[in-house]
């Protein structure tokens, strides 16, 4: 169970959406179980004007946001979760059951921290650089036979699960997260202190590297400022 | 969770669906979460055809059967539970949250019964007369301000809650974590490279940053790599 406050602080980002039903189907799922920010990232243009200018279109959809990239859509997010359904595509991936993904999203929530959960296109789903957005991949619990759900019965699921009664109302706080774009301002600083090395710098394994890592928002700042040092030093020799 | 043969025991039981999009989309929720035994009761007709003779129909709707009433439908099963969205219309219905509802579902399920689960029409949901044949009536907890769900997205949520992990099996083992001595070779390489760049290393800070951070031995590695590699540039150009 979610406070309206604590719903509040999810935002809900579809990437690549193609068709305009299944963005209102999120978005009508999302009104359903109290969620109010949706925010879709570089959608099929026609069908995202056609979607939200629709007649009956609610609240949800008049007031989605468009943005042209995650990063800068998830930027004031501390959590990121990708969703996925069916089976692991890669071992190293730390997939979690949506059961377990929801716990760690509703202690966030309740921490005060804004997170996104992203969905991907009908077709593909998240791409490896889509999911190196992400700290934790959360997978649907579906059939081999069957994995693919349909993108409006997935976010349903998803959200159902992050609401339903789970009695766990009076556990401990989680720690805070660092924001996304504190995480990305580490990603560039390593990159940059590769680059200025003469080294290869393969951003999106830069970036699911911090991913893993659960910085609090101190850690992050200590980490930046180490690196910054290390960065600068690599310049002025270099 | 529930075994496949448990499964094969519930049938979702559709009553008076007029689009045939969401006949479709319950049958692929049903795949999608490891049901197969889909019922129809007087459908509007036309929608039902096409529905189960669409290109890409899967087993699931093709083996649909088609029922002139709720009474012939439900005959072979022990427990009917209807579903509902919202609140409560009259209190005298046996109401049931899902969660608890599912509960009691999978008990008959395992104990051998068959179940049906009704949904009712996309206008106007189940009728007191369809509710009549129904031993409980089941709600998904939706939003008073927007209660009523699309059909599609409803069967999906009430058969995800049937399937998901209620806790009765093990939790999933944690990702094991990277090593202290790997953890140690990480502050080594920091105060090294802070030191190459002449900057003073607190060395008992640099370890409790690195503690901080969940690392499996994977990702300790690729963090060892990209030090050593900076560490490197630091001291050849110095």
């Amino acid at each position: 169970m979610l406070t309206a406050a604590e719903r509040e602080r999810l935002c809900v980002v579809l990437v690549g959406t193609r068709n305009p039903l299944n963005i209102g189907a999120a978005a009508r799922a999302m009104a359903n179980f109290g969620f109010a920010r949706l925010r879709v990232v570089h959608p099929y243009e026609p069908s995202f004007r056609e979607a939200r200018s629709a007649v009956g279109a609610d609240d949800v959809l008049r007031h989605a946001g468009e943005f042209a990239g995650i990063a800068v859509a998830v930027a004031d997010c501390a959590l990121v979760a990708g969703t996925t359904a069916g089976e692991q595509r890669n071992p190293s991936e730390p997939l979690e059951p949506l059961e377990l993904g929801a716990e760690h999203i509703r202690a966030q929530l309740r921490a005060g921290a804004r997170v996104a959960i992203l969905f991907g296109s009908e077709k593909v789903g998240l791409s490896n650089e889509d999911l190196s957005h992400c700290q934790i991949l959360v997978r649907i619990p579906t059939e081999p036979a069957q994995p693919s759900m349909n993108l409006g019965q997935a976010v349903a699921v998803a959200l159902y699960e992050l609401i339903r009664d789970d009695g766990e109302a009076a556990r401990p706080e989680a720690s805070p997260l660092a924001s996304a774009a504190d995480r990305e301002r580490m990603v560039r600083l390593l990159a940059d202190s590769l680059a200025a090395g003469g080294a290869q710098a393969d951003e999106a394994r830069l970036r699911s590297l911090v991913q893993h890592q659960a910085l609090t928002p101190q850690d992050a700042h200590a980490w930046l400022g180490l690196f910054r040092q290390i960065l600068w030093k690599l310049k002025n020799d270099g």
